[in-house]
């Protein structure tokens, strides 16, 4: 959580009384989540997750957010549901900030996600996207292609603080990368940031996806770009070609790529690991003091970065192009 | 939390394999007490709160702690109970600490508890208190008047940091104190850190005392003296005679305070006011990057000290003596 927002006795109670979820029994801070403040709420009528939204989500997007969220939910894809208030509404206020309560969803983030899992990831991801394509809000995702520059030129004077010469390097790949991007892939909903956190599993299978606050529209093949970033390194640095193959047989298995999707993986995934070294990079500059989750390393993703520039086409992944 | 430990898939596996609670349904971090690393476990048996013990919290004292919980919850003392292993173990390791599994303990702690709440306070800290009575192991209390000039010289060439003339002014506080504090009067194990933090409420009534990771032998009176310093003043500084009546009339409707607890009181609550106010000062000036709980302020303590000060005798407080 980037801030802990705390919820006095009274807003929860007036919370409540705009549901019809039973008075509170025990409302726990959990340390979840960058962006928002999250509880752990158990009422009389269940288990739930009572998310702030803090100032670094947008309340004009939280519409897309939760009403996404209910989308999937109604079409089988693993997501907690947006609970509505006796009024319709899911999103009100607290404390002076947007708030939702989300249905507690049972499951475990992994910390050494296996081939196995990988597999699951990548049939379950397809169906998200195969169910998305008739969700009917959207929103373009402010951290694809263009929104790196801007993202860098805030961190640039101070880039080298943290490796000498990545302000150089950074520029470098958001040029080959700004003038390559592909454009006319197939395109729809995304998660966008699917890492091992926002994935619980319970009993070896996906139970739910989680944490929808940078799903946006842009191209699936991204998505799944993301996912060879966040599912197939070790800890060490190497890449797992064995998860990656896994990843993508689960999501062929659901949704074929194009032949072209197949061909702009390894830039999109280039791209990928930029946009996640540049938030991680802005906030590792940008601490903020009390914050509850410390900021990740950057450098992890500059790595990651390197390995897929270096890559010549979708065999370095251990894929067949 | 001070830290926040990463617990494995297999670690979290292996762990409850030692238990009869079932197997993990869900764990997440929560943002609750200072010194460990928490997490909420619910299991196929039930929610539990898994505790794992940071540095700060020296495993040699932990059989007093988890037997103090088994003790009190056994004579109906509102606290969680320690979960015992198969082997009849409470205390285990986990990811190399300490750690240990309780009972989920129910209810909300308040935000702006009031007289009433203030009233029911004293009267289960008295039960606490009684209950207490036939526990055999004993924990000295590092935290009182023998252990604050240790705790002030590692802040004091910093201490002006904070308020100008903090050095000088805790100097006297400190001789003050060494030199006046009350000796014989009745003693018995207390918890020694009951913040509104650490009472959780349900429908009004108090569910359950937790983090008893300070608790030791000491004077009673000193319980209270801690609780009149953490319940009694307004967010403004101010003090609310009405709850010190409360809390009082509340404790001694169940013990009774002897003449000579009742006289040192002011002593006791000046004392409990500058062993907060050097925990927080060292906390504030040694504070741990990436830390889950912001330190508070000192300064809180600081004001609440020169009150005391101040007070001629109970009936500053609003008590008759």
């Amino acid at each position: 959580m980037a801030v802990y927002t705390e919820i006095g006795d009274d807003e929860l109670d007036d919370l409540l009384h705009q549901y019809d979820i039973g008075r509170a029994l025990s409302c726990k801070g959990i340390a979840e989540g960058v962006e928002n403040s999250n509880y752990l709420l158990h009422t009389t009528g269940g288990y739930f997750i009572l998310t702030l939204y803090e100032k670094r989500v947008n309340p004009a997007d939280l519409p897309f957010f939760l009403g996404l969220m209910d989308h999937l939910a109604g079409r089988q894809v693993p997501c907690p549901t947006p609970i509505h208030g006796r009024d319709g509404a899911a999103l009100r206020a607290v404390a002076g900030r947007p708030a939702a309560i989300i249905a507690f969803a049972e499951g475990r983030a992994l910390t050494k996600p296996g081939p196995d899992h990988c597999q699951r990831l990548g049939a379950a991801l397809a169906e998200l996207h195969l169910a998305g394509s008739d969700f009917t809000r959207e929103r373009p995702n402010a951290l694809s292609v263009g929104g790196w520059r801007p993202l860098f030129e805030a961190s640039r004077a101070r880039a080298d603080e943290v490796a000498p010469g990545l302000a150089a390097e950074l520029e470098g790949e958001l040029a080959a990368l700004e003038a390559g991007w592909p454009g006319g892939l197939p395109e729809g909903v995304i998660h966008a940031d699917l890492f091992p956190d926002n994935v619980l599993f319970l009993d070896g299978r996906i139970n739910a996806f989680i944490d929808f606050y940078f799903a946006c529209n842009d191209a699936f093949a991204y998505d799944l770009a993301i996912c060879l970033n966040a599912w197939c390194f070790e800890k060490d640095g190497s890449f797992n070609a064995t998860k990656a193959r896994k990843l993508m047989a689960g999501y062929q298995g659901v949704r074929p790529l194009e032949a072209a999707e197949m061909a702009a993986l390894p830039l999109l995934a280039r791209g990928a690991a930029i946009r996640f070294l540049l938030t991680r990079l802005y906030d590792w500059l940008n601490q903020i003091e009390g914050a509850l989750v410390k900021p990740k390393n950057p450098l992890e993703y500059l790595a990651k970065l390197r390995f897929h520039r270096d890559a010549g086409g979708p065999g370095a992944y251990g894929l067949d192009a």
